[in-house]
């Protein structure tokens, strides 16, 4: 058994790199603040005996050695970063429940015969830098690292500055570290688990993702002599664009979702009618065919809106993640672990992207969810319970004890 | 006659301080562009003979002698401030035109009873710094100069900062100077004269204007796992409140304008379903009781809006400027001035707000018009012909003439 009150110690011990005053973070990837949790982690990595290297995209892991060192090791891990309004357990539970593991094993001398990893990837909430999962797609041959390297941020910073800034341009190669079988823990962050009084999701596979780029051209125009009529306010463009992409998720509903994150309008001022706006849009399911269906019927009434208003709207899709299936000798592990351990549990999808999304076309993968708070993340206030925490803390200590004596 | 290739060129030569790639100015007020034509302002002013003040908000104004000094001079004159996307003819007509006349009277050796006075007021615009036409709102004693000096803009810089750091905070207190007499020349900015034909629009008043600010709070949650009727997203607010304010516009026109020209989401972030959303209103109309109208059924379809999505939605009036009355017997002298010159005219109400409206509770005020392309303002394509900044260049010669020797 894991030690519960020492992974809650170290959440609530890195919670203060990018706290805020609503008792969230801001830790956005590759920001001081991720440099500093990245920092703690190295250290708290090296004291429980682990060896840690970093690969060219920052990513860091942490390896214990097991009796075969010719086997390659069973992974966990998740991500450090944060949402800029983001909570203390999005993706820090999984990294350090996966540090915990190592110590409770440590405490009670276990040696595993494949080796322990424990991994904090780089940019998984693809805030700062698109797409989400960043450095988990190159490390599965998604993207190359010089594409990677090359993106920037809102103020122009590249990832490859920005790694340099914090001192996080590791040696290894992107895709160069052997992974056996991934495993990863995280909250929910949807409402299913606490809805139904279960502690814990047997996760089945990750839902499609499309993420796109809009733009809105207008004409910028005299706010106070410029009559209804012969505006093309890019504004109010925006407005019906942002009601069909809600009326388009909820005719393709339940399961589908979109949603418009960002929306900026060019040289803003209060007198003149807005003449451009930009926009991100993110639409969600777990079936390709809806996301296509979904896509399809947005485009057409943006065409509709366009035209209508004398405007020019571009949509561009910039990264598409099909829907995923986990590895189901995996998603069976976790089950038993769950089910030997007492704990209530139930098979789902996971509604948001992970870093196991990724890693489940390359390697054997599965992932473990336990209940949040209203279902909120993405949230300064989300929240999630120390007993759940320890709960999967202990799924994952005997899914990956299996995995790796198997 | 003013010599209207030389009116032309100083519109040529100013509109490099601050020009944009398309051909536009980004002359905010109290920037340092904005800086650079004050400078070249007054330094023509000199040339001309003219004795230059700055009061302590950082309005010029030059005077020409009279011949009788106990005279309140005759003053014209406008502002060399742009909006971030503006053009090179919105109140630096007006501005220039003044010098023009200043220039073409010395030509002439014509010395008139009243000494002459030509203003250069500080943020007409309104973009950087609200409200607009705040400088001579002050000098009609509408705003302390200590309340004006301590606004902030967008990046907490304060007027009084902005002022000293391109060395414009003047000696003479706001409101001090004397002005007998205040006529402005404009372009129109909206598309009557263009589309009757008329060179002179002969000014009877302004519209009433009211400016907002709104807040409107619901929930950040996360893009991925949040079930679209669980949403509280402060966008789709914002999406119907637009659609809301050009409804109740619409209803109360076709003389009622409303714009919402700046809307900005609180930590905006692809994945996240937006929490916050900040945004401005900009209302008017040339009756009162409609601006009134206009605020009421907005505000009640703001609440059904707001109790419907669970969104707590604040709108504060931070402004209100009443239609006004231009003094007739200076519009009566506008209008025979340009009959004078067999300029072809009309009267008309202006829909943006002027200086002139502000000194029109203090000063007999009126003002005179000139057609531009399109009837388009407050963008970079702003355009009007030599041939009417002339016209509207001798008016302002004639009526001030009239004025200042009657
Ligand atoms: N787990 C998580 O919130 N990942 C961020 C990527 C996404 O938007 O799903
Ligand atoms: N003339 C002009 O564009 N003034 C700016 C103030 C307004 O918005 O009307």
């Amino acid at each position: 058994r894991v030690d519960g009150s020492r992974l809650w110690s170290t959440i609530l011990e890195t919670a203060t790199f990018g706290a805020t005053p609503a008792g969230g973070l801001n830790r956005l990837t590759l920001s001081p603040e991720d440099g500093q949790v990245r920092d703690w982690f190295r250290e708290a990595c090296e004291a429980a005996g682990l060896e840690v290297g970093v690969d060219a995209l920052g990513t860091q892991f942490a390896l214990r050695r097991g009796r075969d060192m010719s086997r390659p090791p069973v992974a966990c891990g998740s991500h450090l970063d944060t949402q800029p309004t983001g909570g203390r357990f999005d993706g820090i539970l999984g990294t350090l429940a996966g540090l915990e593991v190592m110590r409770a094993l440590n405490d009670a001398g276990i040696e595993t015969e494949a080796p322990l990893l424990v991994i904090n990837w780089t940019n998984e909430e693809g805030s700062r830098y698109a797409p989400a999962m960043m450095a988990s797609a190159a490390y599965a041959g998604e993207f190359t690292t010089e594409d990677i390297l090359s993106r920037r941020d809102a103020a122009g910073i590249s990832v490859g500055e920005a790694l340099d800034a914090i001192g996080y341009r590791g040696t290894e190669p992107v895709g160069a570290r052997k992974i056996g079988r991934f495993v990863e823990l995280h909250i929910e962050q949807g409402p299913i688990l606490e809805a139904e009084g279960k502690t814990i999701g047997v996760v089945e596979g990750g839902q499609g993702i499309a993420w796109f780029d809009g733009t809105i051209q207008g004409f910028e125009s005299h706010a106070g002599t410029t009559p209804m009529p012969r505006r093309r306010d890019a504004l109010l463009g925006l407005a019906e664009i942002a009601l069909a992409v809600e009326d388009v998720a909820k005719a393709h509903g339940p399961s589908a979702v979109a949603t418009i994150g960002e929306a900026v309008i060019g040289a803003p001022s209060r007198n003149v009618v807005p003449g451009q706006v930009r926009f991100t849009l993110d639409l969600r399911d777990p079936r390709s065919a809806i996301l296509d269906a979904a896509e399809a019927a947005l485009r057409a009434r943006i065409d509709e809106i366009a035209e209508r208003r004398r405007l020019t709207v571009a949509l561009t899709r910039i990264w598409r993640k099909e829907p995923v299936p986990f590895d189901p000798a995996i998603v069976d592990s976790v089950e038993a672990a769950a089910g030997a351990l007492g704990l209530s549990h139930r098979r789902m999808v996971s509604g948001a992207g992970h870093d196991a999304c990724n890693l489940a076309g390359q390697v054997p993968t599965a992932m473990i969810f336990v209940p949040c708070r209203d279902g909120v993340s993405h949230n300064e206030s989300e929240s999630a319970t120390q007993s759940d925490c320890t709960a999967g803390a202990n799924v994952l200590l005997h899914t990956l004890l299996a995995l790796a004596n198997a």
